[in-house]
């Protein structure tokens, strides 16, 4: 199968990592297809942003050709994706209501780490809009430099997310760690050799939870909610 | 004080309509200042239209000159809100918000009537995030036909509206009714000759309370949430 | 119009002190008329003392001559708010009602700061009646010496409040703060000067609430809750 | 032991009633001493009356003497519970509360049975006050003639009852069912014999609780929220 | 009346000390029948245990003969109380169901002390299933050695306890403490002089409340939720 | 990989239904192993059969030899989920978890139907113990004859199905309907033809979860809630 991997924002060096993480998660005979959302903003940091993706996700994924069979989201966050659950006709999975998924059936309360600070409005509302915050410990928010920043050494970048994970353990109560962003992401592994509760990749869990829906043929349903838009022309909006 | 209310669609039409309540509902002293959503959708109808309407509204409205001393959004939605008070240093007030503050001091527990039925979960969804779906007895769709087709008779659309308003109040327990769109606020005032319990028009709110917050010096906390997004440059994306 | 600030508990500094910020926040052409419940307790300080307040406000304000055209009940707290909404035909706002309500268009989560520290019990549940518990960070107390001691310096109380605001900012990620009571609102001013977050002071709101209340001709549901107490004679108990 | 059973309205034939139910439901040993609330009003019908009924109460209760070694407040309301829970020194038990508790470990979700319909919303906030609106499957009025008219025939009162108490178990899932007024007490017999499930009649539980109390040297917490009203001095009022 | 206070583990000590706080607790003409369940585990330390303790108390329970006039389950936890409460006819009552029922009137919010730390998931699990989560400030574990290696000194098995409650009393705004588990009950006493809340002992509420419950002829509803299994037979499973 | 499937009760043509199911939904190259709870109950029809299967289920899988990849317990409910995951060091999947994890990223409220009327209760806490009740539109029964009796004409039975699946989707706003029970699944393809909202089937969901989760290296989390008993042997309990 065909597997679309959306990075809503428009940096190219986010796609190949969000690539990389996805590769390794797919199925054999799953093609994962990384692409990369030109018009959209270099990174979602905002709600400002996040409405700069979301426009540009929901114009342009309809146009891909030929179609996947399932879209994957691959930003931790909402930018439009029920606007592009109501464009698309295949499955479209976010990430992040993916990697939520996944941690529910295995944790008593997760925990989201995200970066940076202001984020954290910003994912307490995705998770209350998802329906779970009565699962969710605590969202936390680890220093992480600016993306056109140098980046820090590797080890100590690690180290604050380490102390963060372990401060949600510990004061919080939760005992599975979610990466809520693709600053995190690329330290799952490492995380995982430090910390003793699960380390949740949201990309990995796209993947999967993508593929199980074309499998079982379950998709967004098209009942209301996400019914296509009112007069939507193929290749964009009516009214243009 | 200069008022500017923005109506998140591009539908001229809907700009006047808006006008006209927000003008009656104004203070003396109070210049309103209708605006239109030129690069939005006709209608806010959906998710897409949702995130077409946000985008094209925090690219624009931070460019209006003079800027206003508030900013009205005249649309029951959300269509990118939070962006735009990221963007705007002036308070910026939803009107959905502002109808639902006004509701909760006059009411055990309020009504919303949409159109059309597709809208029902978008604004189940306003409402949670907005922190107040306890105060909510239902959500009720009323059927309007589309805004191209041919208008039924004033009387039968009331008809129906007061129809929906009556079963939120006796099978729903609300006391108090919010008209959720445009298309329902026109008929506020023969509502209310018609039921027996508040019927809150929202475009009056909004003015009202953008009016409030100059008069009190509020506005949406800069601190985290809705601080300025990074790097946003005046004119626009900093990333163009 | 005339806005009756009714101050529910008998010390009259207090009313004279919220004339004097409701005074501030009344538009050109409103007329503040300052009252005190003379039969009411000294301050609202217990459960007692809003069951004195609430008893003794029910029985008064519908024998205010002439009524007026809205009345604000200047302190924060219940003290038979619903009762006062049963017993007017007017608009009846209460200064906690109309903090909140424009507190949630402004924040992702505010905090109430009270005084003194058994009055945080009171003030959660009061939030929670209200139905924006969801949207509240904490409740947290400040000490102030008692009203009939010495007063300390302003000095030292101010800085006992910036340090609770600066605490709920930090600790429980509020970004906006709701003064809770008569002792914080005079220091509203200087609060702002202090602290990154909007400080919101009631008196002020529920002057900007009535104003609005009576222009949009919204006042509380008469259908259920809010319907005149049975038997109700002008002047008092039908059963004296 | 001696329980004071208090009703919080002034109609000495419901005290009668009351107690006559609590009559039965005491254990050998205890004493229970009927008491009218001589000041409050003729029935607790509105909010209005709840606080008439409360203040006299919280003025009243700690004056009677010898002091009993509990309180059971004989209204299913609020009537300022928290306030005499403040000023007693003794266990005090609020028959709603004893009900509710009572209800908890028999059913899936209880419903509430009340009289007339403008308690339902009253009776709403109270349990959610209480915390256990989640249990709760609805609050369901029943019609019966106002105190002063002349008493339907027991039998269409009956009916009316059943018809209710049926309904909150067929539609809305209810399969405990609590009687929520003074009205609906005395048919409680009547009732198990008609229907399939545990009838809850609060006067009987609130002698049962407040017995248990002072078995159990349990009492109100003085820490906080119940504590001693500041300055209450013995008799009433501080500040007369 | 005839009370069997059912130890749901297999640790006769425990049904010891539990028979010597229920017997305190009885009222004269209780006659309190203590039983061990011989088939359950040592203690109920897992949600393993749960089930092992109630997969045998649901089979044992209703051989008891003669049948008593109420169980009395004496654990704090679930160990499938549901299940015992079909498969009974007589009024069943869980320790943890009861505390909780006599702590919502005397308190604003408890909280829960438990032992050893992963009971702390486990009982949240119990409170949220009990509808109570809304009135439960924290639970909180307090280190206790496993019950077969030496017992501690009491006075720092005690120091230990005190400061767990001071704890969630100064950090987490409780005003009343419900103890948790058996090993924390015989503590009741001393803690009372220790601490300015009101302390909860289970095994004493449970007698109370299941006295009450066949004093008012109340039972768990058996219309749905606790009627009988399906085919259940007299001695046990009907498939064997 | 090889995943164990895990009927928890002891019939064998359920089964072989959920086999069937299984197979269809596995991916190439996982070997699912149909597994009976022979020590269970015939059904899980009550919550006496609730802890009948979870004992019986908590003891034998972790005697599995080999131990499989993954487990997937393949009834809707509890019946000691979190037992069989203390247990287990390999994950542990239930496949009503796995329906509901799948259905939240495809809807906007998704329903259960289940039978008999009796696990609409059983049902409900389920849910809200999974923390996903704020999405729940409706937990609706469909009355389907016993097992033991002769089957309806399958085309009765359908319709039965059909005509909940319309109520739930018409009346409580739900668009997506997850089959809550094995006699409900065989009717999954048949359903799908009929309604227009997504049918979510909990056996293939299961399947795809527990794939996933061995993909991904994802378990339950050891950390606290589902770490191993304390002292549990290879084998069974300790305590024998």
């Amino acid at each position: 199968m065909k597997i679309l991997l959306a990075n809503p924002n428009a940096t190219q060096a986010i796609t190949e990592a969000c690539r990389e993480l996805a590769h390794r998660a797919a199925s054999p005979g799953t093609e994962v297809i990384a692409w990369t959302n030109r018009e959209g903003p270099p990174i979602v940091n905002s709600f400002y942003a996040d409405y700069a993706a979301g426009r540009a996700l929901s114009l342009a994924l309809p146009r891909v050709a030929p179609p996947p069979d399932a879209v994957v989201l691959a930003g931790f966050g909402n930018y439009g994706t029920a606007a592009v659950k109501e464009v698309m006709e295949v499955p479209v999975v976010n990430i992040a209501e993916a990697a939520l998924a996944f941690a529910l059936p295995f944790c008593h309360r997760f925990a989201v780490v995200t970066a940076p600070a202001r984020m954290v409005p910003y994912t307490q509302d995705l998770i209350a809009l998802l329906g779970v915050a009565g699962r969710c410990a605590a969202v936390h928010a680890v220093n992480l430099p600016p993306l056109d920043e140098a980046e820090p050494s590797p080890g100590s970048a690690l180290t604050a997310i380490v102390t963060a994970v372990e401060r949600v353990i510990a004061e919080n109560g939760a005992d599975l760690v979610v990466l809520g962003g693709a600053r995190l992401s690329p330290y799952a592994a490492r995380l995982r050799d430090r910390v003793g509760v699960p380390i949740v990749e949201p990309v990995a869990c796209g993947v999967q939870l993508a593929e199980a829906a074309v499998r079982l043929r379950l998709r967004q349903s098209k009942a209301v909610k996400f019914a296509a838009p009112p007069g939507l022309r193929e290749g964009g909006d009516t009214w243009r």
